[in-house]
Parts: structure tokens; C-alpha cells; sequence
């Protein structure tokens, strides 16, 4: 991957911010016929288009979408083209999920909680505070009914949905207060979007929106505390270790987040059925990639944190986090209260996540304790 | 899937032991023009076989076969069906990897370190004691290089590999016997192959080859004190609950089991790209569909052991792991002081399990822990 400057890093960050539904270019048809290549002859070719809530070229997700695109076209010998369109060249990034509904581009890549405000049970399906973790959501989604309950969902809104990446454990973010107690909580600004801010509004504090580009002005000047972002791959790019403190983990608002492909259903159900098979297989394989390089960057760049800037990095201790899953638990009970698919989507989450939880606690977090004994 | 009993499930467990290479049926060309379908005219059909180590059907490894086989003819349009062999179907289980380099089947399925006779640092790409999990596995391999050299090793034995499944971390086995200090393992006749075995035998303990089909017998009978296999899911099957006494957490020797498929390199190179990037596609996928499978049913399974025989779990103490990872360590540099490749391999995987351990302690780790707080 080529190098990115924090300035071309933050080119198109939008994240923060939601337009209305904007489509410059009202884009027909996909569907071209073309020559077939020598091997096959195929009746059908398809140019379709991507968008995304990623700046273009985003360090492994925006990335990720291009393997996306580089595989299917592989396996479909070229019958499959997809071009991809980071957020803000196409439609503004958190327009993707209707623009794909509306057929301005056949699919799009994202994050359910996104689209929470069009549809709130799709943060299930992203992450919420105190939630699974990787290893734990894609069991839940792929043989543990998670999928399913997915499908359905989005069936009503046009689209299908397939995981296509994940984050894993994020860290806690970037603080210039030390969070010793809840009572540090009281006032403190931070950037954190989603039912994390519902949490950290219960805990006295003040959730700030802003998006991704005013972030590190927004801490240097003190119109924010804290922010959290991704891990040390992607906060290293942000230069958040310049100007602040503390660097705090877990990432409790984001123990493992799902990011998604969504196609327009009825595109999606016109294809072939081997199209269909290989752009479900391709997410399935890039929902892998993803985790993966955000373990292998996340590694190096860790050390490259702790060789060039010496990050103080903390735990937020016991107490807190104890208090803040009781707050999530209260959030979440609000989130889902109005919404009957909500609370059929969380009772097979949390039913998920309890017998999960029996399990890794003999065997992944032994694991990982045992590491360090 | 279908309900097994013990004795179906026992059927064809033979891992436990090697024949010489003995081809019952010598398979000739595998591709076979056919008709094509309406929608894709293709110039060739192939009809592959694959032999595995697994027994017919094997709940999750062998299902994971038919799985592959599945998505791969539906990618490709018909156009590469591959029938699954059980082990000893075609060829004995641990023959499968000498049968895929003599073109008997186009592909195998199994485990590097079931071929570590023929290849000593296949291992690697399979689990050494206390070694990387599934997660750090898949990174490793994925994004972290361990992919190449993978590559490189097998090219030599005419082989192309692909990751093809996770187990996670493994319970550490049934014992009748209680393990409170180092002690306690000096006489023990345990079943555990591998550089696992060399372990237990620098600690004292004598390990003991039987086949998967004698273990039950073999504990009940007190051939042996103890036995390792693979987690809740597939130990309720045997019905070690019935006969021993304590299961132990974690297993030390396995936690994270890399799966694997093996495709006759010749064979693999003469196919068209897209078949090419279809297999590859599909045996990603699987790898991510084996860990969910694993991790939803080991917990349906925990919880059924624990209804059902209120199972006596019990934790190696510190002190025995330390010791045991101690004489891994000897182990290991024994395994690998005559292999050059192997040594190659080594570095590179633990200079990423040294790495990925940093991150992991600040995130994974936290996140296990804080479940329970």
C-alpha cells in the first residue's frame, strides 16, 4: 500500500456528517453486453458500481473493497466488473446505504450502524458497546443464525447483506484526562458516535460530534478531551500520539466491529446464480482479509507507537468499564424498546454471546492469559 | 446435520495410524468434455476427486469438505465437481498427502503436521504447542507472509496450499488423574501425537499412539490415563464424559489448528485463472466457516456436557504451563535444528506470534477478561 500523508488520510473523511440524500449523477442501466473472452461465452457481462463510506484508497477498508472487486472480476473471468467509488465521489459516504436501495450503484460497503437512523436494528450487525468480538460475531452470523436474521432485515429494504470485514477489538481512543473513575467522566468531551454516546451522556459526559478531518485540530485546541477512532494502524496516520496524553483500552464501544456489503436485491437476484455464489464467497474471503491486516498492522504499528512517541497507554480500570456495560445494558434496553425486529435481532445476539462468552472462557481468553504467565 | 452416534462416529478413525502408500485404485486423467450449460460455454469440464483425512462425514472437517465442493460447482457454473473421499475411501487418511503429489486425487484436505515425516516444517502451517490461535494464525498466514513460504515449502513437494479451516483453541483433554503440580505427569499415559507427545515425555509422562476408533475403550480400561481430541462438540461424541473423570483447559498443544487443502500443482497450474482463483476464494471461506462452527457448537456442546454429566473442568495450574511451554521450546528447536526451511519458517512465525502477542494483550486479551469483571 502506498504511503498516505495525514493531509491525503483525511482527504474525504465525512464520516461525522450526513447530507441529505445527494445523487449527482442519476446512473442508469448496468448492464452492457460485451465480447466474450476466449474461454468463455458468457450471454451477460455487468459493469456495476461500489460506493462507500470510506475516503478513496482508505487503509484496509477502502482497500479491501478494491480486493473485493479484483477477486470477483478473477473468478467471474471479467464477466463482473465492479467499480469502486470512495465516499464523496459518487454519493456522500453515509448515502451509500440509499443509493444502493435507489439503484444509483449496485452495491455498496459499509457499517450497519450507519443506517441506524433508517434502520435501527442494522447496528446488530456492526457492533454495539460490550459486544462480540470477532472470532464471536462471525460465528453468530455464520452458523449461529446471525446471517438469517440479517437477510431478512435487509430483504425489506431492497437490499442483501454480506459480512465483508471486521475491525477486531478497537482501542478505547485518545484522552487528555486520565479516566481514574467514573467521576473523570463528568464533562469531558469526547468524540464518540452511536449508543457509545448514549453511554457516555449516562456517565455525565458530553459527546461531540465532529467528523474524522477536524479531529486532530478539534484535540489539539481542546474542543475535545477525547476521541476514539480505529487502532494504532489508522491513529497512527491521524497523529493523535502528537497531542495527546493518554492512549486508553479496550475499545468497550467496539469490541469487534462488522463492516458489510449490501446489494441492490433485485440486481443481486437477477444474476446467475454462479455470480451470485461468487460475490457472497468473495465477501466471506475479504470479512477474513480485513481482520487479518488489522492484526498484522495493528502489530507494527503498535511498536512503531511505542519506539517513536513513547504512548502512555492505559486500562480503563475494572470499575469503569463494570459501570459502563450497566449503562450500555440501559441504552441498548432504549434502542430496541420502540422496534420489534430489534428485539428479536438482540435476544439471538445475547443468547449468542452468553453461551460464546462460557465457552472462551475456558479456552480464547485462557489463551491469551496464558501468554503473558 | 444428521444426528451420529459413537459408532458412526468412530467409523474410519484411523488417524492414529499410517500405512505405507497403498493406492487400492489407480486414477487416471480427471477432465472429461462435456455438454456445457445454456448459460456458459466453457472448453473444459473437470471432475476432481478429493481424498481427506477425516472420516466420511466427519462432523465440521468433513462437512467442510462438502461445503467447498458445493460452493466451487456453484461458482464455477458446473464446470469443476469435486467428489470428497473420506480417509480410507480412496487411500488410507494420512496417505492423502503422498496421494495428491502422485495425481491419485487433484486434492487433499488435512492437517501440516500430519505430514511432518515427509515435510518437516508443514507443521508450522498446522499448530506447535503453545503457538499462535486461529485469529494470529489466519493473520499470520493471510497478511503476515506466512502465505508465501507456505507456497514456497510445498511447491517443492508439487503441491499448491491453501488454509482451509480453524479448530480454535482446543480443551486440553480428559484425564483421570488430577494435575496439580509437574508432578503429577511423570508416569501419565496420555495419547497426544506430535511435538506434544516429545513434551510429555520430557515432563515424564509417556505418551501412547492409538487410533481415534480405541480411546474410548483405551481410557476406560486404563490403557491410558488420559487423551486430548478436540473440543466439547466432538468429545461428547466419543464419550469421554462417561469415563474420565476431569477436562482440562487449555489446550496447550493445539490453540489454533490450521486446516488444510492440498491441490496437485500441475494440475492446480494447467487450470483456467478464474477455476483458479474460485479454489483459492472457496478455501478461504472455509477457513472462516470451520472457527464459526467450531465456536457456535463447542458452546451448545459446553452447555450440554455440563447439563448433562456436570463435567469436572479444571484449569492447568501456572506453574505446569510455564514448564510445559519450557520444553516446548526444546522441543521445537530440536524439531527444527536439521531443517533449514523449518528454521526459515520459525523466524518468521515468531517474530509475528512476539508481535501480535503486544497487540493482543492490549485488546483480545482485555476483552476476555472483561467479560467476566
Amino acid at each position: 500500500m502506498k504511503k498516505l500523508s495525514r493531509k491525503t488520510f483525511f482527504k474525504g473523511l465525512a464520516l461525522g456528517t450526513i447530507s441529505l440524500p445527494f445523487f449527482i449523477r442519476a446512473l442508469g442501466g448496468q448492464n452492457q453486453a460485451q465480447p466474450s473472452s476466449p474461454n468463455i461465452i458468457s450471454t451477460k457481462r455487468y459493469r456495476w458500481k461500489m460506493v462507500t463510506t470510506w475516503p478513496p484508497n482508505f487503509p484496509v477498508l477502502g482497500e479491501g473493497c478494491q480486493l473485493f472487486a479484483d477477486w470477483v472480476k478473477e473468478m467471474s473471468d471479467g464477466r463482473m466488473e465492479i467499480e469502486v467509488y470512495g465516499g464523496g465521489e459518487l454519493v456522500p459516504p453515509l448515502e451509500a446505504f440509499n443509493a444502493v436501495r435507489m439503484n444509483v450503484a449496485e452495491v455498496g460497503s459499509g457499517a450497519g450502524y450507519y443506517w441506524k437512523g433508517i434502520v435501527p436494528a442494522a447496528q446488530f450487525f456492526a457492533s454495539i458497546p460490550f459486544g462480540l468480538n470477532a472470532q464471536q460475531m462471525n460465528a453468530w452470523l455464520i452458523t449461529g443464525g446471525g446471517m438469517q436474521l440479517w437477510e431478512e432485515l435487509y430483504a425489506e429494504y431492497g437490499l442483501v447483506p454480506a459480512p465483508g470485514g471486521n475491525t477486531g477489538v478497537q482501542m478505547g481512543g485518545w484522552f487528555n484526562r486520565e479516566i481514574n473513575s467514573m467521576a473523570d467522566f463528568k464533562g469531558l468531551k469526547m468524540r464518540i458516535p452511536g449508543v457509545g454516546a448514549k453511554v457516555l451522556e449516562k456517565a455525565g459526559g458530553a459527546p461531540v460530534l465532529l467528523p474524522g478531518a477536524e479531529l486532530y485540530t478539534g484535540l489539539e485546541r481542546g474542543v475535545i478531551d477525547a476521541t476514539e477512532w480505529i487502532g494504532p494502524y489508522h491513529d497512527y496516520e491521524m497523529g493523535f500520539h502528537q497531542i495527546a496524553k493518554y492512549y486508553y483500552t479496550p475499545g468497550w464501544h467496539e469490541a469487534g466491529t462488522t463492516l458489510e456489503f449490501f446489494f441492490n436485491k433485485e440486481k443481486f437476484d437477477a444474476l446467475e446464480k454462479d455470480l451470485q455464489m461468487i460475490l457472497r464467497t468473495a465477501a466471506h474471503r475479504l470479512n477474513m482479509w480485513m481482520l487479518c491486516e488489522f492484526e498484522t498492522k495493528n502489530s507494527i504499528y503498535l511498536e512503531k507507537l511505542r519506539q517513536e512517541a513513547e504512548v502512555d497507554i492505559r486500562q480503563f480500570p475494572d470499575e469503569v468499564l463494570r459501570q459502563l456495560r450497566q449503562y450500555t445494558e440501559e441504552a441498548v434496553a432504549e434502542e430496541i424498546a420502540g422496534d420489534p425486529f430489534s428485539q428479536k435481532v438482540y435476544a439471538s445476539y445475547n443468547a449468542f454471546r452468553n453461551r460464546a462468552g462460557n465457552w472462551s472462557k475456558l479456552t480464547e481468553k485462557v489463551f491469551y492469559n496464558s501468554l503473558q504467565i
